[in-house]
Parts: structure tokens; C-alpha cells; sequence
């Protein structure tokens, strides 16, 4: 791991490399995703049995085997072990209380009156529909599905689709049944999210159908998840003609602790950081030399111990950093300007820490709090802004499923008034047509 | 204008054909903003000062001509025409207290204790810097300034950058001053919205400037505002990087009316929203055969007369159309599906209608309730979702400008509980540190 001193002069280039992310999507990805929406929108479910059979190596005969029945997930719920069956239950419970606590104050319609008794509001209704994208293969997450569909429904959305890939691997072990299936915990957490349809679909060509709607797959309003970068240039290029939550990077986590903190949790909270995949990103920030110092000796022997050891020890390496600083105040600032997707306080009095966080996806207070009980069980999605997003995004949450609609209704009062400002406003902008229509009202309401 | 009949078998059809946009930027403009993105990022303000003279028609020596100071902006509001600032000043009120409404439950932080005596929550702040783009040339409307750099004030976001073209052709009537100025009515309007600073740039330059930053123009952390091909094009792109607000398409009405409705009232509106441009598209949507002779009878007349009459003309034969519906529950049926940004209930009851809206970006109840008083003094903002994105997106509003954080603090029991539930479905997930930090916590916190 790279040992960086806030206080040094050439930290701010040192750090900056440091989260230097090259997101950007190249030129050929962006090329293939525009053939890819392109051949799904002129041919529908005809391009979905093409592209899939091509890209996941299915043998798909027809788009009939691509859609998964209620049944089975049902099914697969009561395949899995009971143990997992109540993990999954309890976190499902525990996302939808926060949200149902979130969702105060949000999904509710206002009006109200103004002096000239014009009536002014807004309505604010569920989206109709809405597509979940969960990725196959390294990152198939069960979690992913109840982090995704729980807020949906909780802001009342009442049809949920869910597209995922099979990948062939999958395909050759799958026996019994002639349709690929994912795992049965990510089909029992649909089962308990309410998704209503579940399709093994993956790639660009499961974001352009969601988008465009195909005979097979219904056409959503927004579309919500995290995918690889085929999945992310679709969801970029679609951006604007279907509802997008984010562009999602690598996972991040910045530690922020005091000499309190336990040196073999800090390992392994960095570790469990790491292990996502290469590009992941863990870091500590301590003003305590001798917990600097811990976490360092005691690294090499928890990586021998670890599980995935190899891909923590490469996005260590390549992107983690413990970053030495004078004290928690310049631990803050560090912190704010990373604006990371975890930040995990482990400190004495995480409390007065908090009123310090300017910007971060989720906060985690105190040595009891690890940031992997926000993965699965505490409530707010794990859907959060990465690559520094926490500047000017959310956690996907009630309010990303939620649309609105202005109400004005003018008084006879009020439609004088109005259209008088309103005329005078349209002449200075040229607007003939809208003065002549505000002045008319002036005159004859 | 076009004439169909909602009963016809070919409707479904022509209704798709009359809202067909293509909305898709070509490769050329793609590339070019590409381009000018990569100068921006790489040269910063030396790329601006070289493509605003190349692509604006300027002779800037350096980037100090690129910002107008806020005593430009002071003196620009003591220079208006007094009418003209009273008009601004009452629309800036009437915005800033339906904002207000809006915030309420929208802006504060909350948390909760759980049965295990958890803490949970989420922190909400305004996003610390926001970026403004208002376009030039045809379009540039003091009124926009107002509508997008209210709200953001309302959610207590407290600096605001704006940033609008001013074409060579504002260049050569200057005299007086050795800065190109954009007019008096929208400087006087920055200031009154208390937009912290302007500068005089514009296109994917703009967009570029304060996605990246430069030395001149602060990186923003999201950007709000419409534009042409090429700032769309460049907000697409950036998307991700920054924080967006939305795509912008030619701007849309529908009008719902019934035999009670005043047809020289409904063509007035219908032109209003025609004279934006050619691609802006009126429909009116109606059961009375008697309105929609009235309405066709009366239109060439009511032409005659109009300022802007080619580009109403235009923009009503191409984009236009009177739908003929059996009743007023078509109608709604009908409006639903086009999700228009503007929908206006000339009826006799609008408010029965009210509850049958299902996506609108603003609904005008009433006949004396014209869409214009919406553009400029009624209060909710009129940057709107346009080309049916009104499915997944909403008004701008102070939603738009806060950023939230989740907050998790576990309490002793508590993390007992939650790590093990964590531990289960981490295993399942084949993620072993993250197993390995949960089940650690279970058995030492």
C-alpha cells in the first residue's frame, strides 16, 4: 500500500493521481453499445435471441426462454437454505423499514394558496414502471436486487423489471430444468422484493430493450443498477429518452481513524473493500502513527489468510493508500475532498466527525459500525455515488422513483396579475405570441 | 394543422409519427463536442478564449474578457426599464415562495433508532456549487435565469456560476463598454436571483469549463439549463463526471378542451407555444366538434395578425394537430400517453380531470389559467421535462440541488445482529472478507 503525507508538499498531485479513474469508455465499446441499441430497437426480441446466443454462448431457440415465471422464483426461494432464506428476509425487512422512514415527506401531493387565492402545487406520483439491471458473473449480488427493487416499491411502483445475464458457465452446470436460471438467492430476493418480472438478459442489449421495449420485454420508465462498461455506455447513450440512476464506478471506501481503532478490523474492512475487484478502491486516513504503523505489520499476515487474496493484494497495491495526517480536522478535509462512497469514522467520538462530512455516499460512526453491515442488513441502499458522484448524487433511495407534476390554477384575481408580469416579461424576450396570450387574458378573464 | 381522430384504427400510428424526434445528436456534432471537451480539460482557459473567438465571432485578447462583475450585474438591473424590473422582481418572489413550499420535509436531515437500538439516517445538504447554462442567441431568456437559479438558492446552494454566449451580433451593437454583455434584463435577473458569478462563455466550451474547471471558471458539481445540439451533446457526454439535470427538446403543449373553452383563447395559447420554434409542437385535444371548427376557422385570421407568424406556421403545420376524442376520458387517455412538458385543462371541471393526469410536466387548470403565466410569474419552474421524459423525470425544483448521505451507527447488540445476517449472505455472494469483517464484529464487538 502507497504511504502518503497530507502534509506534504506534493500531496494534492499525489492524491489526485491517486483517484484518477480513467472512466471514460472507448471509442470501440461506444461503438458496439450504438450497433447493439441500434439492431434492438429495428428488431426487437429477434436481436435479443441473436445478441444473447452470441454474446452469453446461450442456445436460445426462441425469446420464450428468456423470461423466468413468478413460479420459479417462488420456487427457488423454497429451494434455498433456510438460514439464507432468513438473512435475506431480515435484510429485506430492515431496507424497507429505512425506506418507508425516508419516504416521509416525499411521496405526498401539496397545494396551497397564495394571497390572490391561486392555487399552486405539485403532484407527485411512483413511476409506472421501472427496470432493475443486475449485473451476472463476478458480481451477481442477490443484495444488488433488494438494494434496488425495495426503494422502488416503497415510492409505490407497481410493475418491477429485472434483467440479468446467464452466462454459459452458468448454463452448462444448470440441469433439470431447460431454461437458464440464476442462482436461486438472487431469484428468492426478487421473489421477496416484489419484482414481477424476471428476465435472463444481460449486457447492452438488456439496457436497450428495457429502454425501447421489445414484444418480450415491456419498455420501463427508468432504469436503475449497476453493470460493466457495455452496460454503462448504454445506459449513458440512452440517457435522456429513459430515466438513468448513475454512471457507477469501482467500489471505494475511505477509513477515517484515531488510535482507538482496532488495527485487525481496519485490515479487515480495507480487505473487504479490496476484494470487489482490481480496481477497487481502499484507503485509510489516520492522524496515529502507531495505527498506521499496526495496520502495516499486521498486513501481510492477514493477506495470507485472506480468501480473493490476490485480487486485494493488486487493488492495494495499485489503488490503496494509507494517508497520514496532523489531526481528524485535516483527516475531514482529506475525506470531503475524496467525497467517497463509503466512509467508515472509526473513532473515539464519531459524532462530532459527522457534522464535519460534506460529501459521502454513506457514513459509517464508531469501531462497532463496519461498512459491510450497509452491503446487506442496515437499511439504506448499497446502490451509492462513486468516483467522487457523492458531490452531486445519492444513495439511490424513495425520491429516484418518484415523478412530479406542477399544478397551477390562476384565481380570476390571480390571472390578471400573472399575465400582466407575464406580458411585460414576454415583450422584453421578444415572445409576441406569449404577450398577445397573456394580454388577452388580462383584458377578458 | 393535422387533423386525426383518436377512434381511428390508424391513430395508435399516426399519434406516434406526430411525436416522433429525433433527438439523436449526429456523429458529426458528437465528435466535435468530443474534441472540444478534450481542449477544454487540456488547455483550459487558452481552449476558451481560442473557440469562443473561433465559434462565437470574438476578438478576446485574454480570459478576463469572459466575466462580467457583480457590479455589471447591479448596474444592469438600475438600468431596466422599471416595469421590467417590477415584472422580474414579482416573478422572482412568486418563484421563490413556491420553492419554499416545495422544500418542506425535502431539506432536512433525519435519523432513527431501531428496535436493536441502531442508529439510521440520512444527512441532506445543498450541493455545494451549481452551474447555470443559459442559451444565447434566440433563446436567451431572462425568465430561465429565474427558473433555474431560484430553486437552487431555495435548497441553499450558495455559489451559482452562469455561463451564456454572447454572439458577435450582441458584440457590434455594444458601445460604451470594451466587454461583450449579454442584455440588461438578463444580467438585472442573475442579480436579483443572487447568482454569484457570470461569465460570458457558451456551447460544450461552457459545459467543458465547468465540468472540468479552469483557471477562470470554477468546476461546478452539477449543471442545469437548456442549450442547442451542442450543449446537449456536451451534457450528455459529461454525464457522470458532473451532475445533470436533464436533456432538453423543442418545448410541447397540449391543450384539453371542451365545448365551455374560448377558441380565440385556446389558438392565442396554441401560438404562444408554437413561436418558441419550428420543432415546438401544439396539440389540442378535444371531444367538441363545434371548438375544433371554431379553432380551425379561426386560426388563419388569428396568423395573420401574430408577430413570429412563419415560425408559428411552421412549427403548427409540421408538429401540430387537433385530436378528435369520443369524451374527455380519451382525451386524458391521450395526453397521458404523449406525457406532454405543458398540459393545459381548458374545461369546464378541470379539477376532476386533476386526478386522471398520469405524467405531465405542468398542468394549467381552468380556462383563465393560461400555460404562459407559467412561464414567467406563477412560481414552479419552467425548465420541464420535455419529448414524453415525463414518465421518469420531474420540474426542476429544489430536489434537483441537494445531495444526501446515509448514515449507519450501530449500537453493541445491534452489530451482533446485523454482521451475522451480513456474514450469511456475503458467503452466499462468494465475497469471504467481507464475510471475514462481519463475522469477526459478531464475535468481538
Amino acid at each position: 500500500m502507497k504511504m502518503l503525507d497530507a502534509g506534504a508538499a506534493e500531496f494534492d498531485r499525489q492524491l489526485s493521481e491517486l483517484l484518477t479513474l480513467d472512466m471514460a469508455v472507448s471509442e470501440k465499446v461506444q461503438q458496439t453499445v450504438q450497433d447493439i441499441i441500434r439492431q434492438v430497437r429495428e428488431s426487437g426480441d429477434e436481436a435479443l435471441v441473436k445478441l444473447t446466443n452470441q454474446l452469453d454462448g446461450r442456445q436460445l431457440a426462441s425469446p420464450a426462454g428468456l423470461t423466468v415465471s413468478s413460479e420459479q422464483l417462488a420456487a427457488a426461494a423454497g429451494r434455498l437454505d433456510p438460514l439464507v432464506l432468513q438473512a435475506l428476509t431480515e435484510s429485506a425487512e430492515r431496507i424497507r423499514a429505512y425506506h418507508e422512514q425516508q419516504s416521509q415527506g416525499l411521496v405526498n401531493s401539496w397545494d396551497y394558496q397564495d394571497l390572490l387565492g391561486n392555487r399552486l402545487g405539485q403532484q407527485v406520483r411512483p413511476l409506472q414502471r421501472v427496470g432493475i439491471y443486475v449485473p451476472g458473473g463476478k458480481a451477481a449480488y442477490p443484495s444488488s436486487v433488494l438494494m434496488t427493487a425495495i426503494p422502488a416499491r416503497v415510492a409505490g411502483v407497481e410493475e418491477l423489471v429485472l434483467c440479468t445475464p446467464v452466462p454459459a458457465r452458468v448454463q452448462k452446470v444448470a440441469n433439470g430444468t431447460d431454461i437458464d436460471l440464476p442462482g436461486d438467492a438472487l431469484l428468492a430476493a426478487a421473489h421477496l422484493a416484489g419484482v414481477s418480472r424476471v428476465f435472463t438478459l444481460g449486457g447492452a442489449q438488456a439496457i436497450a430493450a428495457m429502454a425501447h421495449g421489445t414484444q418480450t420485454i415491456p419498455a420501463v420508465n427508468k432504469i436503475v443498477g449497476p453493470g460493466n462498461a457495455f452496460v454503462t455506455a448504454a445506459k449513458q447513450q440512452l440517457f435522456g429518452q429513459v430515466g438513468i440512476d448513475m454512471i457507477a464506478g469501482p467500489s471505494e471506501v475511505v477509513i477515517v481513524a484515531d488510535e482507538t481503532a482496532n488495527p485487525d478490523w481496519v485490515i479487515q474492512d480495507l480487505f473487504a473493500q479490496a476484494e470487489h475487484d482490481e480496481m477497487a478502491q481502499a484507503l485509510l486516513i489516520t492522524p496515529s502513527i502507531k495505527l498506521r504503523d499496526a495496520v502495516q505489520a499486521g498486513m501481510p499476515a492477514a493477506l495470507a489468510e485472506a480468501g480473493r487474496a490476490e485480487i486485494i493484494g493488486t487493488s492495494l497495491a495499485n489503488r490503496g493508500a494509507i494517508i497520514q495526517v496532523a489531526d481528524l480536522d485535516q483527516a475531514m478535509a482529506v475525506a470531503n475532498r475524496i467525497a467517497p462512497e463509503h466512509l467508515q469514522l472509526a473513532v473515539a467520538e464519531p459524532e462530532s466527525l459527522l457534522s464535519k462530512v460534506q460529501c459521502a455516499g454513506a457514513v459509517f460512526l464508531g469501531h462497532a459500525t463496519a461498512e459491510v453491515v450497509g452491503d446487506y442488513a442496515a437499511g439504506p441502499s448499497h446502490v451509492l455515488p462513486t468516483a467522487g458522484s457523492a458531490r452531486f448524487s445519492s444513495p439511490l433511495g424513495v425520491y429516484d422513483f418518484l415523478s412530479r407534476t406542477s399544478v397551477v390554477q390562476c384565481s380570476p384575481r390571480g390571472a390578471v396579475e400573472l399575465n400582466r408580469a407575464a406580458a411585460i416579461l414576454a415583450r422584453v424576450e421578444g415572445l409576441g405570441a406569449h404577450a398577445a396570450a397573456a394580454e388577452n387574458r388580462v383584458k377578458n378573464v
